[in-house]
């Protein structure tokens, strides 16, 4: 990765001069994370993940069948669902269940937490089963669907090692690692992990999943106000990567691994 | 009250014998409990409420409007919102937004949430506002819906303390403490506070609410297997009135009074 | 029963002192019923039956399969539903089909319905069948859920009746007889079975449902204005028991029984 | 109308020979019809219309508000429900508020019932006022739909003047008498006033609502089995206005006209 | 039919005048009709049917499983779907997925097209299968029920056929050519195939559905304004039969038939 | 942007190689695009648009009011809603108004068209005015969401000159030309503007949004197999501005400019 940020220096694209960010990190900084693992005794697996004042329940559970269009092809599902407590916003949040039907927002959020967990996890592994991700959001302040993607790595891992345990499964069908982060561009600048506020000024405001080995398994960049130049973008994606790293080290920790 | 347990001791009406309790309590102790005051940034009053292993998140807010059939009547209303996390449960609970409606069962108990807490206050004094109470069970072990009654009663109060300091009220309309125990018959034994393996092989569940004084504001008994008499009745009442000290006891050393 | 209530006389706690009624009870009374049987033509077992205004068609029927968690169990299940009809209040309701899903006071009435009536029948005796309890409010003067309770037995006795007539079941599994009533306190008094208007006014208002012996099945007492005393809790379980020995006469009687 | 009728006997299409029907009615018979005229305390203007078996509440009431698509024209509007309650069928309904919506067949009945009756009033004359039309049926034997249309006449006639009586409206708006039957072949015969078991045999099912001067305000044929011919359809329309002639003397006699 | 036509000039029943109709037709006229056929590359059978500026996409699809009711009785059923694209009307229209729910206007729509069709095929040789049409509006000029009748047939024709050539079916089980029409009263003038200008100033409405033989299959005629005569529903009928006898060349024209 | 490809041909990233395309185009053609502009009488603007076999009807309404959140800011807003015709996939999809919601990919997919269009125009000049935007899918062969966000902005034109027409607008408030095209990689090559069949087997799919001036306005990257290296994101995104070039060439065309 390193030499393409070469190259883009040669070609004069500076990097972004240091902005005052109201919790006084720098712009290269993540946020304090810290994940408590098993944080629900019913749960196969499970974790509490705080980012900053974000702080989403992540848990991870098994169930014997799967969707109609996989039955009887031996291969396992993931599914994942998202929502947030009404208190979690600075504005109560009106209750999904009162108003009948999850918002627009919470389904583009439970998709990608979805397609970026399965690409975590070697599903025809996992036999005719679904694996059900929950994340739910307690306290939000910016970055909870990226917080949610890597706290519930943490709680996957632990949920496939109990099925191990239990000799459901005869190995871990993991192969990636994933963990995921937000970086915006904010006043010209591009900043890394935005917390609400700084996502609230955003320009451009990008979340970024990715294996171990760096490769995307998702991008989903959008330009709220100014459209945003391919330079920019390689930026941010070199700045996500950098981020993405810590996290790995951080739920490896979490994990008692390495 | 002792009275009436006398006049029914002569009546050969004996305590019940001590019964085997799987975390090894008395019939009429409590679990331990903790609360932690302030659990959530956003609301303006919240606390984080652990009986035994129940775990519910309890916040109050306020919205500048009221149900239509208040209005212009210068009164304002108290309504309560009841979630479990769909990880909350020893088997994964399906989402109600993706149910598309909320159970009967939470029905029932977000009114009796909404009841137990509009006792406890004055509604003419908090103008014409509404108070959302939301009890969101993260971890469920038996007694969500008083453990709920319990944590509210404190968010409310500091919520409500809150809108003191603000200026939007003149002085804080709290009229009663309120507080909320099970209590129920296992094997013929009267027991106080079941968790979830007691309650699952109770005869009969009771859930009491009282105001600091004693007085009932809610009682809801039910004979899931043997119907009970009116001398069991009492003995529970009397049970559930111990429990309920203790817990207010616990509510003002949280909130920092007495 | 009656040594309790002496108990109490002793403590100096008197009788309710005579309040005039709407319509010209006595604190003690019920409203004159009427329960006409075999209201429904395509029913199995059914009944009109009128408390005073109220007026409630109640139904039973059958149906050859049970909720998912009973399938293999050889047991039988139980369930009821209760609506209003638009028309039946004094301002009109809004249909709850209009609106999409039933409200939470709906929610509450039928779950107490089923269970009442679970605990007159043995459902292991019922085989893998669901009983349908139906319960449709035609026109709301007050206790239109404990009319439906006192009305759905007879429905339920005579529906269980015609399944042994047609040879379903071997033996009728009906083991206890089942009514209801409420009472409540109206400006302090004790007063049997509230009308409309009198409920309206009640600080205190109380749901008792009762085997023919005298058991409780379930109970509900909610403090609308005042908290009660464990005292007046007392009193108002033996007015209720009063007034259920003459409902269960009157069911009896509609029955053919006795 | 007679001359018509002439012109086809003319034409060699014979009458319908004699048909035995299950209930010995001859085919141009209506069922007995019975009209409980205010049959609900609380509404405006009310009936229980039993025509044969079939029994239906119906029940007009009055809202102080028009869609909006009225507002400010000084227009009144009259919109209708219908329901069936789960125990006025042979097998039990499914309740459409446990299924969250109304059926089809549902939306179609309450459409044909609101045009019918808005036939008979001057909506002008109402203001700016909604008439609400609730038809329940209680038990179904064939013929809801036309049954419902017939009393609700009779609620609506004295709901007008029952406003009238209030002062409300100066006059009663009703303008044109309207009643409704149904018309069917059944085997080859044309019958009047089918019953369930005579319309689950039609070939054609045919409803018709009248004004009192022998006009059509709504006609709904449908062949279930066999396309029917024009002349068919006049007989048809012959036959059901005889039907009509008769149902408009019994609402009279129920509203004490004449 | 000339017959009875002639019978009633000799009652005196003149012809319509000729009226101004908007686009210039004359009473008796339908509105330009073009069909093209094979419009949808995925299904089975499918045209665009314009009449005038009303243009509809109708489809027909095949699926390998029936109602409940019909499972084991060798039988197949075909039902309807209507829908309306929010930019056919000349209002935007809600999309109904948003609404949560087709209004009532779309359930009667689709009822009487699935009816309508029903009565084309022999559903005993479809065999276990269920027939999907589906009839979506994208410009709306009235006639929009009619012309997806009409177009309908075209598809459910093809589809079928299709289902012979890929040897599902062993032979085309339509039975009867069907095709509709609407037909009204405006300015006391009957006229054929209304647009909707005409429909919205129309007295009557009714619509007419009829098969190769001119025999009725549906007839739904609605007094809007003032009640209609007999004799102008014979009228109508038979300027309905003479638009459909029409139509009728153009379907088989469409689908290269004669 | 030429350099930068420049740059990652120094680093040894060659361009793909050919790979056969089921419609024999090379791997950086777009397919075959027609728009027909005008298409829909009755919005304010429209348009059908075709790329390849993927057609659909986009069109631009606009009422007068704003969300909650806007009132009184003097600020517009712009929405988009996305629905697929049942019979536009090759199996028939369940149409959403039958299932009660749209489906999450439908949520997902309103939301980027509504981002993408909002980039568009500058709102503070709509006034409170909502613009809504309605694609729908008349046939789907991939790349839906682009083919209606390219289409959208041609529609959207239209709509805002209509009203400057009708002077409800000053000027238009178009700021920036907007179109969309999908890229991929297919066994490891990168074909542009994939059709269903070659996204059913793509690795990576990719939806680019971009400006005029070819900056990003939104971007979606999706690993479906396997994970993309940062050197392919920047390929795509190469090959992409290629493709909108070429897309806004067409809109231009058909919007009669230049």
């Amino acid at each position: 990765m390193a030499s393409i940020e070469e190259l883009l220096k040669n070609k004069g694209i500076s990097k972004p001069k240091v902005l005052k960010r109201s919790d006084s990190r720098k712009p290269e900084d993540i946020r304090n994370v810290r994940i408590t693992r098993n944080y629900c005794k019913h749960a196969l697996g499970s974790c509490l993940i705080e980012v900053g004042d974000t702080r989403v329940i992540c848990a991870a559970n098994m169930e014997n069948k799967v969707p109609p269009h996989l039955k009887n092809t031996g291969t396992g599902w993931l599914t994942a669902e998202y929502g947030m407590l009404p208190s979690s916003t600075s504005t109560r949040m009106t209750r999904e269940s009162s108003r009948g039907r999850p918002q627009g927002r919470t389904h583009e959020i439970q998709r990608i937490i979805g397609r970026s967990l399965r690409a975590a996890v070697n599903l025809n592994e996992v036999g005719e089963r679904t694996i059900w991700i929950d994340c739910d959001v307690v306290q939000a302040d910016g970055g909870t669907r990226t917080a949610s993607i890597t706290g519930a790595y943490v709680a996957l891992k632990d949920a496939l090692e109990a099925l191990v345990s239990q000799q459901t499964l005869a190995r871990n069908p993991i192969e990636e690692q994933v963990a995921a982060v937000s970086v915006g561009i904010v006043d010209g600048e591009i900043l890394l992990d935005l917390n609400y506020e700084e996502d609230a000024r955003a320009d451009v405001d990008m979340n970024v999943v990715m294996t171990g080995s760096g490769n995307i398994i998702e991008v989903q960049g959008t330009a709220e106000g100014r459209a945003f130049s391919q330079e920019q973008m390689v930026s941010m994606l070199n700045l996500a990567h950098k981020g993405i790293q810590q996290l790995m080290k951080l739920q490896n920790r979490a994990l008692g691994i390495g």
